[in-house]
């Protein structure tokens, strides 16, 4: 079988770019021709990745920004944020379509980026990037040549939340996300609160309080569903478990939204999805009913003694948290079916 | 060394009842003299508890409403909720102090009670019990006869709210309660929500949206100190990990509240307790670091973006969430100090 | 695309089931078109196993020897072992093939089963099954109809030393596996062992000092490839992880074997397998880089200052040790590719 | 109660520190006055150690070999391998009495110390140290100054097979040790092997065939109590939990020798103990059955098919592993009873 696109990762070795390798490796259309990773640079990559020994054995090679040779179609991008930007630029120049999971090119109000992250890597790109995420964005992807990929916190969190901002259910209050995600997550770079002893058999907040920085894009969205302004209170947790996402969000109901109006809600907008799938009200999904697959399950209950909605969105933060959306986008900016290389049933248990 | 008071541990051998005997077995002034369960009667400790080999080695025995000579003079009761009146009943009718750790003597409106848990196995005791949440209930502790102590949700809900309601600083608005457990906190009954293979490496609320039936205890003691009702939509998560508890809470602040201000209220309230420790404001209490001792940790953060704040308070499930605060109850109760056996630094890693 | 094999799967709802109808769904070939569990007829499949809402949706129907319709080709039968031999003689007077992962048809030596498992369920079938450790049977798989395949430390075991004995390279003196299974070897069934407070954050042996039942298809196997009789002391441990297995084995070289010897030996023998690597010398093959694939690694080293060999091998238990060797047999069976359907790289982290 | 011994504890902020403050904070008789970390020095205990918020709040200090004044009695030393032994030496000239956790003066054997780690860093203290393995030189350290406290492998390995070679029930023939440990093993300075992701879920070994620095120290006291030459092929593994080790080791048994001989012997032995429990014949020790505790769990088996003996020790790695018996001879050289303060029950579950 001949592979009708070739693609290359940049950032090939961190958990993102290892995930994208094992898609791809699957996906019937494309093959990997380049590894980028300039810390590995050399090394074959299953002496860094000793998961695809037997299964995919390229050299690391290195991405100089504006001398690299260009030869492929498409290019995922799992660089940091900040050192994404410059080697999206040079991509695009060099005609490659770029398929970003960092953060550069997420945000459309330059204003509040700078806020965010400081001044911009690659300005005269600020704001071509379409939102990576498929159930809001379909049309556009399918015409992007910059798709910016979501993380998983924004799509486990944004997912959860559009139907009931998109159909007006909500009444003004506040809007509590408290997101729990596996220590994959945090990413390959070693710091204590990723090392095993101190991560393992305990759970904790961490940068709270409105300070994490994928929360102006998940108000973006949700302010752009809703036609007005959604601020957000966001609380990440770390889970002592490798993967998964569990999105729980608390809205006010307006009077008459009762928990079948918002699983409705969530059917009519995700219908169509390759991804999303609706559970019945006042279900529980669970992580490890999604690990390792693009799945997202979504569900809703009011509770009412209190008037509070709470929908739920779990994930795996590794697929449709990052790579598996990513490959998404690349099937419908190619006109594939949606689901191509990514439709695996989840590894449970 | 002559030990003061006898003990006895009814349902010795599920998980509250083990750490109960853990901690009993360092406590300078009681000697627990008869174990109780009627599943495991005849069998040794060790065997049913292997944890016990080369500690405590007594017959576990039956016991028998009515029946069973009470020679002892303080119990310790780990049944579960609806056993747990008539047993608590007839230790009282034979004078022995009675620490409930079930839920049965909790709440004090009748009414109430019913809706949740149906019929009361005891009526006539039905509210005579004092709350045994150490920080509020200091004082009528130092009296009870009867003391109901409090489950893990309940105890870290409360410990994080009580300062802000206490003082006033929350704007009326949905009272949030998103609750982290391990896994110890679903009991030693076999469960496929408890088998490994099928909670470990994952996350998932369960009971939510006002079902589980903790919830009017929190209400309750809030209320309490607040001087007006106050609802709370309470969300359980388990966790895959075996101990440890977070309560991660969300109020709408008042104005002028700040993070000082919460933080400043806590230590107000729990200067005087041998258990809770309030950290700095912004802080994330990690529940590794209560892990195995009776310690509660709190802290407050105000998102200036949303007006809301977020309230944590991590602890051990099966000490400060059960058996080392039933212990603290029974220090108050007979004059020691508060923190006597229960004063252990936690184990970390 | 139509699918060209029919299959059913009996005993579907446990977990070597649920992972079969996983490996299934994706694989091009095949179509399941019914699953079979008495315990759960009349439910639909995601209520009894959630992993797979939206990806396939049967009803669960009950199976009765001499009465159920077998409108299908292949069977794969995941149903306890004693249960499985008159479930298999049935299938197979109707024409079906069958892919049996009890351990019913894996010995050939009728007295060593009836020590081990008392009378056999259907005795006119003993001996007939092809045992279905597909690096050593590959031939006799290609043309067998009823296919015993191993289990998960069978298969580990005997990847691990089979190299070793078929080249002579072992002195005569003890043989001992020292296994380590995740918790989902223990299997769907509740019990105490398998509960997350008392599996979790621990280790221990089980059924140690030649009482596992897998035992005597280690030492029919390495026998045969031995060519003389060989013992194995095999002591099985619990590993609080969901998924995977590590065989650390042991063994006295002959004084010429060497490290890089042994290597080669398994190069030669797996050589031509679609799931075994045999790594470098020396290297530590981890369960976390098989982990939901059908890989085994494999590697060796010698202790020079003691003479014994260490052979290691690493499965997913759930994949190589169970399912995916099933899927394996059927490959080779019908002719297609081995790794079809099975050949996807680790999930990783 | 004034407390009668001024302890100090340098490299107090790893993992083995922060367990000595600990159990020395619930010691009745012993104050830690002083807390040395050089890379940490300057902040508060809490603020490197959370879980000691509210426990103990020293500042942590510089300790410079020849400057450093020492007003204390008793100093543990818990600094890498190397680096003690300088401080050790200082220490001793300053008329302190050292519990050095370190390797440094743990053999006996110049020649087989430099072999294995190279240079001594005292060399006129070398083979001065009493090997701290209270089980077998209780004696010696009720007299020694300088007492090498041994790690947690070989603590598991001694213990399982010294009743076996003092009473010569072993037969010519390999000796195998397969260890599995507890994550926290490897310490607190950050590594991949270390790293949660990576760590988490998967089990494999490291340092196997003869690499791993422990191996002299088992074989040194194996022989001594043997009275004959052992050699071991010890396995080292990393199991995904916290804490918690356990040996398994593997010997030929002498014809006559059997599991119950085997139980006695180590009853023998291990009667005066206040550490080791030794378990019922063929009963399986649980890493979960000694957490937190300075416990050691023995027991024995004899597989009959292969005349090999299973000999299993299960300990917590960092008490009776590690910081728990430093207190264990501490007490001894005190004339206390041996396990003051280190006599808490494990925390179980």
């Amino acid at each position: 079988m001949s592979k009708v696109v070739r693609a290359a990762v940049l950032g090939a070795t961190g958990y993102t770019g290892a995930e994208l390798l094992r898609l791809l490796d699957g996906h019937p259309e494309v093959a990997v021709v380049h590894v980028f990773g300039n810390s590995t640079a050399g090394q074959r990559l299953p002496e860094v990745l000793p998961s695809l020994v037997g299964t995919l054995d390229l050299e690391i090679e290195r991405f100089d920004v504006g001398d690299t040779a260009c030869e492929f179609d498409v290019a995922f991008c799992c660089l940091p944020h900040g050192a994404s930007a410059p080697a999206v630029s040079y991509l695009r120049e060099q005609g490659v379509k770029v398929f970003d999971l960092s953060a550069d090119f997420r945000l459309r109000d330059r204003a509040v980026f700078e806020a965010w992250y400081g001044e911009h890597g690659a300005p005269e790109l600020f704001g071509t990037g379409v939102y990576g995420l498929v159930e809001l964005h379909r049309e556009a992807i399918k015409a992007a040549d910059l798709v910016a990929v979501p993380g998983c916190y924004p799509t486990a969190s944004i997912l959860a939340l559009a139907p009931l901002f998109k159909n007006g259910l909500v009444a003004p209050g506040p809007v509590v996300v408290d997101a729990k995600s596996g220590v994959s997550g945090a990413g390959r770079g070693l710091s204590k609160g990723a090392h095993f002893a101190e991560a393992g058999e305990g759970v904790r907040a961490y940068k709270s309080a409105g300070r994490h920085r994928h929360t102006p894009e998940i108000e973006q969205e949700l302010t752009a569903v809703a036609g007005t302004s959604v601020s957000v209170t966001f609380t990440p947790h770390l889970i002592p478990m490798t993967r998964g996402l569990l999105a729980t969000a608390y809205v006010q109901a307006l009077e008459n939204t009762t928990g079948p109006r918002c699983t409705e809600a969530a059917r009519e907008l995700y219908g169509e999805s390759s991804s999303v799938t609706v559970l019945e009200e006042g279900a529980h999904p669970d992580t490890t009913w999604v690990r390792g697959s693009n799945k997202a399950l979504v569900s809703y209950a009011v509770d009412s003694r209190t008037g509070l909605i709470t929908a739920y969105c779990a994930i795996d933060n590794l697929v449709k948290g990052a790579s598996g959306q990513a490959v998404q986008c690349l099937n419908l900016r190619f006109g594939w079916a949606e689901g191509l290389g990514v439709a695996g049933a989840p590894v449970w248990p």
